[in-house]
């Protein structure tokens, strides 16, 4: 039996489309009334796990799920053992750096030495702004970041960007990028490696459905 | 200005109307169309942030909130420097080890050393182990903490129970009680310690509203 982790959310549907070219019927996971966490597939061969974004590369990278979709952000953040199989184009968006519109800022490093910056992504944070040698304090924040600035606990926030359309409902404007996110079909290292056949050719299914051009 | 952080979710109904027994109007943020984060009372004297359950001690901490509700459960969680003002008595739930019904176990005590524990709460959870002398593995989870034991990921979980529901529609069953959580109004302590009338008299407006019994 073939497990598959799949994020609920924005990236649901395309993922359930994505296997079902590849053969696994994971549909009834759309459904409005399923309570259920644990799917399986009409086929018996397989079934879905129906985690938190967040969550996904903790089943694969403990092998509870052989196979995932996740979004690189979540990736980036999280830095777990998993292998990066196909990138599957969908679920774009990018990681910014975003201040009020009024702030004057126009790229990150024009923020003041040891500004505060709120963020769900610290380990991002963190990372690209010690690559600009810029000491910043990270406060971290579980959801609606945008308050940050508007509440004036931070100088900016580095955040998911998809349509752009919460910053300027705020009065925040993205001023740089750390990087471009799409969703990404994971493995568990090991299953890969030891992998006799069923697990390659649902990821090379999956890879011949995905337009060209999307790949990392 | 006071500023009010208030969590979404199950607790705001009752922080809403413990607000308004001490005069500040926050009505508005149960409207389910109220797409606004930071909601003014209809006197102006005051505004409420509307956040995660999560972030409400980083707010009250950082001082961008004088006062806020949130669960003794995320207090404990986690350990930001706020002052504990009411035990407001509502939210009640209780932080617990649980593991599968099938399993024998009757006690925490009973699992093996080094086994997995999957946990929102990992700060709760490794305090509570350390205490037992028994090591564990804990595993980080976004949501949906049942999933640990029905995947073989963990042995147990660490993870608040309220009618237990879901406990036992997953098959588990608590075994162990780490600690009962309910409510809290916090205050940022510079701001409440400055205070010299306003939000003393908030504060002992929702104590004379809360029915006797539920101090902590």
């Amino acid at each position: 039996m073939i497990t598959v982790a799949l994020a609920k959310g924005a990236l649901l549907k395309d993922s359930v489309a994505r296997f079902a070219a590849a053969g696994l019927d994971f549909s009834a996971v759309l459904d409005k009334d399923n309570r259920q966490l644990m799917v399986p597939t009409p086929c018996g061969r397989a079934r879905a796990l129906l985690v938190r974004n967040g969550d996904v590369p903790t089943y694969v990278s403990y092998g509870q799920a052989q196979l995932g979709v996740v979004g690189f952000d979540v990736l980036k953040e999280h830095q777990l053992p998993v292998a990066q199989l196909v990138d599957l184009g969908f679920g774009g968006c990018r990681m910014a750096v975003a201040v009020q519109e009024s702030s004057g800022y126009t790229r990150a490093a024009d923020l003041p030495a040891h500004c505060r910056v709120a963020s769900k992504f610290t380990q991002c944070a963190r990372e690209y702004f010690d690559a600009l040698d810029l000491p910043v304090e990270l406060v971290h924040l579980n959801g609606s970041v945008e308050l940050g600035p508007i509440t004036g606990m931070s100088e900016a926030i580095v955040d998911l960007v998809a349509t752009g359309r919460t910053l300027r409902e705020n009065g925040l404007i993205a001023i740089e990028d750390l990087f471009h996110s799409t969703a990404r079909l994971v493995g568990h290292p090991l299953s890969v490696r030891l992998d006799n056949g069923p697990l390659a050719s649902i990821v090379d299914a999956i890879r011949a459905a995905t337009p060209v051009g999307s790949f990392s």
